[in-house]
């Protein structure tokens, strides 16, 4: 359950075999099956995740009972609300999982932990932040000039794999458009072909 | 022109002195006159700039001539498009001033020393992100889920000296309406009081 954190940090940084046995002690191993919530709007949240397996989407819920969808985490990334684990608060966001999950669970107390006893850490989070930042700035910008079509297509660069995972109306929903207007353009995109 | 740049990295990290004597000597003063351009569309970011005085504005154009703004940096914020500063990729982003600024210069290579010298920068700029990662999820989410009163509402709370300092089509830009929806709701919200 662990090979694929310690393949993803030591893309990173360097790290000794110690320290990784010392990082391993700090999370928790947690299984979700399809369906179950890792965070509920209005709770705290308590862990951030990493996907060992499986694939997590969180969102929000509007007033009118629209959801709209920040982030699909699959297998090799991390999941969670930064802002509510960062400062306690509650969460406006619900993390769900579409397929059966295995999580590596890390607490702030452990993650601070982490990056205090062993300083090569602040550079993997600044990186993984810094790359998270970059790809949410393009989406934002891509939602105020990009076409529907242009995004959809952004979409299955970012994510290959998304397509044959997520429900149609969730790839709708993460683009901010409607399901018809996605089915309209998968209909334009094949007849071109 | 150090004495603010000193202060916000305080306010994050502890270094020495020292550290700060050599922290400035990677630093390049720059001054730029209301309108000139750090970066403009098609050229690698150079250098990401801390705005000692003044204001920038990052923006990109679409296609069909309309501007589109990604931030504003007022004193003590950062600037620059990280994902050209990063990968030495053509930028798709202008940052302009908007008024007169006094900047403080860093390159690719400097910044990468200041990171492996002093450790601690990691953890400064990790944080710095971290924020701007925050912001900018709530941005997008909002510009999914908000409508355009509270987006206006949140922005005068996250940048109390904006209305006095940005025209208000930029305004208008930023929150991705029309200036004519702003002016309506300003109405509105005056008509309220």
């Amino acid at each position: 359950m662990y090979e694929l954190l310690y393949k993803k940090i030591t893309e990173t940084i360097s790290i000794t075999d110690e320290e990784f046995d010392y990082c391993k002690t700090l999370f928790l191993p947690k299984k979700l099956r399809k369906r179950q919530y890792l965070l509920q709007d209005g709770d705290v949240n308590k862990y951030t995740a990493f996907v060992s397996n499986g694939l997590l989407r969180s969102y929000t819920v509007d007033e009118k009972g629209n959801e709209h969808i920040l982030q699909f985490a699959f297998e090799g990334w991390w999941m969670g609300d930064l802002y509510s684990f960062l400062t306690d608060e509650p969460s406006s966001f619900n993390i769900e999982a579409l397929e059966a999950c295995e999580l590596l669970l890390i607490t702030k107390p452990s993650w601070e932990l982490l990056l205090n006893r062993i300083p090569a850490f602040e550079r993997y989070f600044r990186i993984l932040i810094q790359n998270n930042l970059i790809a949410t700035q393009k989406r934002l910008m891509g939602n105020l000039s990009k076409s529907a079509e242009e995004k959809y297509v952004n979409l299955l660069n970012n994510f290959p794999g998304c397509l044959q995972r997520v429900p149609q109306h969730m790839i709708a929903s993460y683009l901010g458009i409607t399901p018809e207007t996605l089915s309209r353009i998968r209909g334009q995109m094949a007849a071109r072909k």
